[in-house]
């Protein structure tokens, strides 16, 4: 019995604790087309080699969202197996692109701990920093999921909660080395629009909806290698439902935001996310965004542009929260992040 | 709003208008592994590299139908998705393997437009070129679809059906460079049926079936880059079902026919074709062909064979049409294509 | 009609047969990504190239499961067609890890054959060898079906059981070349569990469950090239429901087997297996393993270890048989494998 991870309880996490998370994985051509397979994604950046390299990439990358799902994947053992809800997301920043051969793995820091008002759970807040086989940082994020106690009697950490950005300012956003969009092919990107042509408060729904089957999401899941029970075992939870992991909402909502948004090429930032609501199979993911910023770079012809992205299960697009201030029962996503655009 | 895609209407389109379709693709070895998984393909040249090379290849390449689905679904942004049918497919012609590494894109250039009489909609006939990142053809085909109107008002065209063969005269085939079957392994290939022993007339019924899965079927279709609604999102259609894209039925049944014809190895032509019925999840898909020709190739050893392949949603084998001349319900697909095979 | 496989009964066997299996097929990071989409294996020396090369291999090489798969796969035409029943498994040894480009192919001797006293079936033992590209063998194991007889007149075959090792000693195990865990990464590897921290008879519930999809189970089949009729074929058996390749339950309990036994990396050794219950769609699969023997090797840090792995559909871990010495309805595998891990 001892032989099994049991997850780590509220009591169990230290400030400054860091935590070298296990299983490195190597990501490669197929990680790309199981990622094109399993989200309708068609930023030409990510699709062909030969736009990448006349965007002055060594190649395609891997999708900035699936380097994201790996790292991430990784943390869920040690971070979030016995979570009772994933609460927020921070300062995330994507260092460089992660190329096929590379080897992923992550690590993370616990930056602040709050028990609960009840007792009964708390909130920890990690800082979590994916590494490729150089030891180069790729990706560098901060989450806070809220975990239970094993021991209810444990005496309640010293409240710290860290100064996070509510938004990352554009000057500390890295561009990859050597982008350059000077050349920038808009037809075959697939939209004529440009950076100049977006205006900040502007909204655009994306039309598209893809109906959520549960062998689609197990398999991404899977292949992120996050194991956290609910997503796979339908007779975990008392409804038989398996929750869907939100990343897989972020990254079908990214992708049905290439309608309207196909030269928004690179994450190079997260603001912050929710998880509104659940999504559960059977449902049809929508998604709308909103130009909340924009602002120059120093590499040649690439503009930032800070969106927010939402994904529903339905209903009509730009409607996000309730006159109490809640959000509406069919949003499943709101994020906020920063992409670069062709000038 | 404007920045999202409407699709094309019948209107939009013009005599010899050449579209440049977006969003170029690199296809590799995760393409190649995902058509293993999503049909049930075992012709030996796209299973095993060593398998190609003794045929005189470079190596496996990815299957000929990989490559028509990759260029159809650049094609379908711009010009079905506002078709009501995807009426006809002729002169489709494979002109060189595509292999893992190559960036394929899509142009297509308007060559026919007729608008119904109803004046609600009309028939577009465009000729698609898929090209690889040099710039050479890889495929050539051309498909007519109808589309509707947005603006009944609209005047209609000057009417031009384009002339098009009703086969491919096999001297026009393009047999691949360095295609050799002298020494053609029929053991590892799987039968010992060669060209020889096809009889123009002979049925073949395929016996196996698939039944469809929404999991499968979406993850292939999004694999091609193919986005249009009715695929996806089980909201769209009055009756609650995704139409399945007719290029997985292709698929699906091209991969049952290597029972009883595991040595029509590579697709060269595409004579014609027609999705006599829509398919659903759920259906169990069964295939038979139909020899329709055969002809000697100056390529040492290879025979082409033309055939008529048939998917059905099951009842008995090499039926049809019914007495009114109609498909009948049965019937899912009936395509008209000519195969190399070792003489 | 003639020219598709019918499939080979029980009377078209003759001891000493041998039987070169079709379709070779080229392996690569495509199925390395789908076995991890597809399970959640997590074994690191599977997941990183950096991890195998720590380990002395070249790279990180394909799942040994997936090895046998892909093995067993080209098997089934001419070796379980018409089989009853896949009886059992023994004396499965790999002999060298599978990489990315290898190219597998199969041959089968018959090495035993026994008329059923029912006289209308008869049980089928076979040799099968998985080879390489440069025709070195990988994989070496002894199955035994139950096939059908076509022509119940047939005369039955002189009896021949043959001699098969319970447990595959020890000293008759191959160490891949090279193999070193002298430099071990626990940490990264995901649990601190070493070859020394096992006993004999120390039971392991692997606590995690999957609940399986048609969509999957039918996507590893026939990635596996497995097309026996029942897995795919919602039409074929009299209750509407596809049978699921046992294989696949193999591969989940294997890979849910990583919670407590994430060092137990590299299978060397089939001593045993039978599939118990058949498993369908809508199951949710769970695994518990005992250790029933430990062995040192001569490899440097490595020890063998030998398991049971039980999969099962639910109830309490550890039950095994009942009272009348049968499986128990919920135990759907029972394997006796040998594994490597550090000491």
């Amino acid at each position: 019995m001892a032989k099994t991870n049991p997850g780590r309880f509220f009591e169990d996490y230290k400030l400054g604790d860091v935590i070298a998370h296990a299983v490195p994985r190597t990501v490669g051509e197929g990680e790309r087309a199981l990622y094109h397979a399993l989200y309708p994604a068609r930023h030409a950046l990510y699709s062909s080699d030969e736009f990448a390299r006349d965007c002055g990439l060594a190649e395609s990358p891997l999708d900035d969202l699936a380097a994201f799902h790996v790292v991430f994947g990784k943390t869920v053992p040690d971070v979030s197996l016995n979570a009772v809800a994933n609460l927020g997301y921070a300062e995330g920043k994507w260092l460089q692109p992660v190329y096929p051969g590379d080897t992923l793995r992550s690590v993370s820091e616990v930056i602040g701990l709050k028990q609960n008002s009840n007792g009964k759970s708390g909130v920890v807040y990690v800082r979590t920093r994916g590494m490729n086989q150089l030891g180069e940082v790729v990706l560098d994020y901060v989450r806070w999921v809220m975990v239970r106690k094993r021991d209810l009697d444990a005496p309640a950490p010293e409240t710290v909660i860290p100064e996070l950005k509510k938004v990352i300012p554009v000057e500390d956003l890295v561009i990859p080395e050597g982008l350059d969009f000077s050349n920038y092919d808009f037809t075959l990107a697939g939209e004529p629009h440009r950076w100049g042509d977006y205006e900040v408060g502007e909204k655009i729904d994306h039309v598209d909806g893809v109906t959520i089957e549960e062998a689609e999401h197990m398999m991404a899941t899977r292949l992120w290698q996050n194991t956290a029970k609910v997503h796979f075992d339908a007779t975990f939870r008392p409804d038989g439902q398996r929750l869907i992991y939100g990343g897989h909402v972020i990254s079908m909502a990214r992708a049905l935001s290439f309608n309207g948004l196909a030269n928004a090429q690179m994450i190079v930032g997260l603001n912050g996310g929710a998880h509104a609501n659940p999504c559960f199979s059977g449902l049809t993911v929508k998604a709308w965004s909103e130009v909340l910023d924009k602002a120059e770079t120093s590499a040649p012809g690439v503009g930032a542009i800070r969106l927010r992205l939402v994904a529903t299960s339905g209903g009509e697009p730009f409607r996000l929260k309730g006159e109490d201030g809640k959000y509406l029962p069919e949003v499943l996503l709101d994020i906020d992040y920063w992409a670069l655009m062709p000038m």
